[in-house]
């Protein structure tokens, strides 16, 4: 007999503020092309194939961005869409899903706006995440830590578990610099990429026992639903009186079945224009251009233009974006102000 | 019997470079209101007022410019424009305006591209140019030097006139910074800006001695013309034939009574992006926005839109240009390299 498929389960949320203003509102980074020429989104897919022992995917997004869900699933035969009434972060979005399946599948949580370079390293990884939620075991991937990141939480690496995987020893929130350093330093530590293996069973039984009004109002929304060809549509009444959370906090910081992969994937949230800038293939002098640019004594600079030619002199570790009736010009370290600029919080 | 009036000459050419790409071939840098809200010519014409003694001025221009320079002259009641049916410089664009005035009027020559932030010393130095012109002198104006500028050509001031003004000891051309650092500490340069008071009659019987070439031919093209209301048309054949060279190198240069008359008037040749954000009202951070922008962390930056927002994150000495389907960024001192831009370039 061979291995039951993973069931891939594909997050499509985010508010579009932090690549503003190639990101919007109305178009999140899921569904930009940003890295290469498919979007973040269509990657996510790509991924988790069925040649690879994927079963086709469940997408959680909500109406704003159906549109672009359905344009970009393509022909992935047999995938579902569950539309969110309203955003309720992951661990009811992660509930939704794990309610259209069986209780012995493996479910595979997969944000839909990351890039990673090495798909062959994420399946590996999924195989062996996969062997573990089978075990009862709740996994997460454990990210290679290659930066004193701030920005993530962090995952320390518990006992082995056979060959798959560690124990987690514990959930450490995003830290300082000056602990991010600790981390990296002692190698112990890996990034909490919200990439998730879960036994549907056993992820039930564990939301009922530490959110069990979140799992009722889940059961609620799902018994009250609609089908509509592949789209499934949870009653916003019961849908709405979920509570928001994480399944980080709502789940994984509380089993006593936390479990890590090890992954080096060339993994990034592309959390900022200066993580895209990273993630970009670039030239000799660290350039990256998408669309039209004359660049004149520059190095690491990042150019992303949807018409107008961008002509650059003289300026090392810049970012410089135009977008319809928005230009964006800040420094890498800036890019984490983007986010909080007028034109990002007022869409 | 009062002073007579001085006849302003006012030089409209430029071909929409430096300033690229707010300035255009099609609408240069005279024609934009690039400091305040008047247009560089509109502020040339108006420190030429008739209540400051002048004349109504004489605009020479070319086809290209026409449609600016008659819209932005707006009623100056007298006004002459010579229409140049093509480009020949300032010796046969200065011989032409000569041509239509009497040999005993003074004409001052300006440039309109010129920003001069003090109107009253302005009009005080042409009225001392002036004198000394009546006395057979051609008199440049010596711009105090504030700066050891590689971009001018520098007077070296000579002997006395009276209170007037110098003899020009000598015209040295751009200097390399060691010199012009030099000139700068000597104190005793200036820069020549290109602004001239002549006798009519001196200037033509100078230009006949050292170039008779251009008067013969520039008299030519002026007996062939045509009179079209307020314009002159200078009949192109002859024009055409016109050697095209400067009044400093063709004149000023050559003739044994040239004079300056120090000016510290707030001048600048708005030369580059540099240079406007220099001559431009700042916010106590040095910045200075045209259009709509958000600056955050920004020192001595230069906004300048034509209509999308630009956001600067964390930039220091910077200029960000957005004009139609141009997008402009670059360092202070990268502004001297604008004109090089392939966009600049291929107009």
């Amino acid at each position: 007999m061979s291995t039951p498929a993973i069931h891939p389960v594909i997050l499509c949320g985010g508010s579009g503020t932090r690549l503003w203003p190639r990101s919007r509102a109305i178009k999140p980074k899921p569904f930009l092309p940003l890295v290469g020429d498919s979007t973040l989104f269509e990657a996510t897919v790509a991924r988790c194939a069925s040649e690879a022992g994927f079963a086709p995917p469940i997408v959680v997004t909500g109406k704003a961005h159906l549109e672009h869900v359905e344009a970009q699933l393509g022909n992935a035969s047999g995938a579902q869409v569950i539309v969110e009434p309203m955003a309720r972060n992951t661990a009811a979005a992660i509930a939704l899903a794990a309610l259209r399946l069986g209780e012995e599948d493996v479910m595979l949580v997969c944000p839909s706006d990351h890039h990673i370079a090495d798909s062959a390293a994420f399946q590996s990884a999924a195989r062996k995440a996969a062997q573990l939620a089978r075990q009862g075991w709740l996994v997460a991937f454990g990210i290679a830590a290659t930066a004193p990141e701030t920005g993530f939480g962090y995952l320390q690496r518990g006992e082995a578990i056979g060959d798959l995987g560690f124990k987690v020893a514990r959930f450490v929130e995003k830290p300082d610099l000056a602990r991010a350093r600790q981390f990296l330093a002692d190698g112990g530590y890996a990034w909490n990429g919200g990439i998730f293996a879960f036994r549907v069973g056993t992820f039930l039984a564990e939301l009922g026992t530490h959110r069990p009004a979140i799992l009722a109002q889940a059961r609620a929304a799902a018994a009250a639903g609609r089908e509509e060809g592949q789209r499934f549509h949870p009653r916003a009444a019961e849908f709405a009186a979920i509570e928001s959370e994480s399944v980080d906090y709502a789940v994984m910081e509380n089993t006593a079945h936390a479990a890590m992969v090890p992954a080096a994937m060339g993994w990034s949230d592309i959390g900022n224009w200066d993580a895209l800038l990273e993630a970009r293939a670039r030239d000799d002098a660290g350039n990256s251009v998408t669309g039209t640019a004359d660049l004149v004594q520059c190095r690491n600079v990042l150019v992303e233009s949807d018409g107008p030619r961008v002509s650059v002199i003289g300026m090392e570790d810049v970012i410089v974006v135009v977008d319809g009736n928005e230009v964006l010009v800040t420094t890498r370290a800036g890019a984490q102000l983007v986010g909080k600029l007028p034109g990002a919080v007022n869409q």
